[in-house]
């Protein structure tokens, strides 16, 4: 694989509009806290960011909700919900809990979605439908805070190579039979349960095309990187876009042709490279590769 | 999760019977040449055994049938073919070449069937479709040959992590279709495409107790090993059964309920832990978790 090459953009997929980006703060998150990545965004012009939630602790909601609305930015995520399945009640009561918090925090500052990875088997668990029934009574016990909040919930499948550990829903058609269960309103009225999709872990998927087009308007967020070849680390080995085998013009075409007009969000785990980076280097680089290379 | 655990084996799974136990010579392959693991699983009473190409023809293919049968074990598959995409229509057509020589190894030791690992991404390519329709191709040219040897072709799906560099056919959906466009004889007469079902491959699957019962008579092999928890390294971290997450027993149920009753072929890539032991050591243990663990 050439480095740092593009895909040739299929006919009909418009170019990207730079007024579109936004910054995901993992990818930013060794060197940055929120309050630095919230004026790096503005020094850079790119107009979307989309916080986690340690980082926004830190920096106080008040305060980032300040700041963000300062700078004009869009908030086009909070990351993260879920985390449902755990080996006791007590435990998944716990779980809600501290999602219900996130959701008023996601609505305190705006965030166009608050993004759930939903959680992987319990310690000592090898059930995994158990874990998956988990995940569904989670986010039924979420979903009317969140639809009163005006914050629709995106469910963001994770990569199979997760399931044991970080996310048991790893298929768009997953994902979006939860949605259409939990949240049938959302075929007509506002979608209160929707996806995320994340290049990064769905562009293997034989069903992609299909089911992002059955997901509609229950696209709530578009995330981009790169698959490296080799991957050397299961968690953070991301590659910038360019830089790796996923045809990103293709699948955000498929994107836009829901009818999708959202930002197209950075998100790069990259202990071996992007975080040992300035994070001005970065961004800048972003930019360039999301014209170039999306 | 505790080490060396067992799931519970379902109610009406029969506990697996030690006669039909397998043993890939990729998981001794670091120690032993084939020769010397077709003694050691006569010496352990380890009744299967199957190879891998380079092995078998580094042993000469004539050696190797006559010892297999000298020891009257049971060939349960040989690896590998597949390998099919390729920038150009020469490299392609070498693949398939090199298949109908598989087909012909496969045959010469009596092998139940021909595992096909497809391949991945033709280098510098991102176009995913077009590396799966080369793929097909390949089956195709290759099937002829295949059903008049009488070896069935296995196609594996491997897991999502290897669509890049190593197949990608992902799920057991994506084969079986496969294996009813290019096999429909299959559905009544013998089966010359079916599917080998790796649990490794396809344990997170949402679908999987759907499409093994869907594939039916098409099961032509069962790999059994486990996933860690942490995984290590992409390729070469799998772990001994109960060592990790897969619940064993019940995925052996749900093949079993297919009808088949062929062995469970234990294949484990380690570098970090059972590549380093004596594999004396290794297949005492492979025995002692089949019975226990799965």
């Amino acid at each position: 694989m050439k480095p740092q090459g593009g895909s040739t953009r299929p006919q009909g997929v418009a170019a990207p509009d730079p007024q579109r980006l936004s910054l995901n703060t993992a990818t930013t998150k060794e060197r940055w806290g929120l309050a630095q990545a919230i004026e790096g965004c503005a020094r850079h012009g790119i107009r979307g960011i989309s916080p986690w939630r340690d980082q926004l602790q830190a920096m106080g909601v008040a305060q980032a909700a300040a700041a963000i609305r300062a700078h004009g930015l869009t908030v086009t995520g909070l990351c993260r919900g879920g985390l449902f399945p755990a080996a006791t009640a007590a435990l998944r009561a716990a779980a809600i809990a501290d999602n219900l918090r996130a959701v008023e925090e996601a609505h305190a500052i705006g965030a166009q979605c608050l993004v759930l990875v939903v959680g992987g088997l319990p310690e000592g668990s090898r059930d995994l439908a158990g874990a998956r029934e988990q995940v569904r009574e989670g986010i039924a016990a979420v979903l009317p805070a969140a639809r009163a909040a005006g914050v629709p919930l995106a469910i963001e499948p994770l990569h199979p190579m997760y399931a044991a550990d970080r996310a048991c829903v790893n298929t768009l058609a997953q994902a979006l039979d939860l949605c259409e269960a939990l949240d049938p309103q959302g075929v007509q009225g506002p979608v209160a349960l929707g996806v995320a999709v994340d290049v990064y872990h769905v562009w293997w998927d034989p069903q992609l095309e299909a089911q992002i087009a059955r997901a509609g308007r229950r696209v709530l967020a578009h995330h981009i990187c790169d698959w490296r070849v080799q991957t050397r680390d299961l968690l953070t080995d991301r590659g910038m876009m360019g830089d790796g085998v996923i045809d990103l013009p293709r699948i955000r075409g498929w994107v836009r042709a829901t009818g999708y007009a959202g930002f197209d969000e950075v998100e790069i785990f990259s202990a071996l490279d992007w975080w040992t980076r300035d994070p001005d280097e970065v961004l800048a680089v972003c930019k360039e590769r999301h014209q170039r290379c999306c």
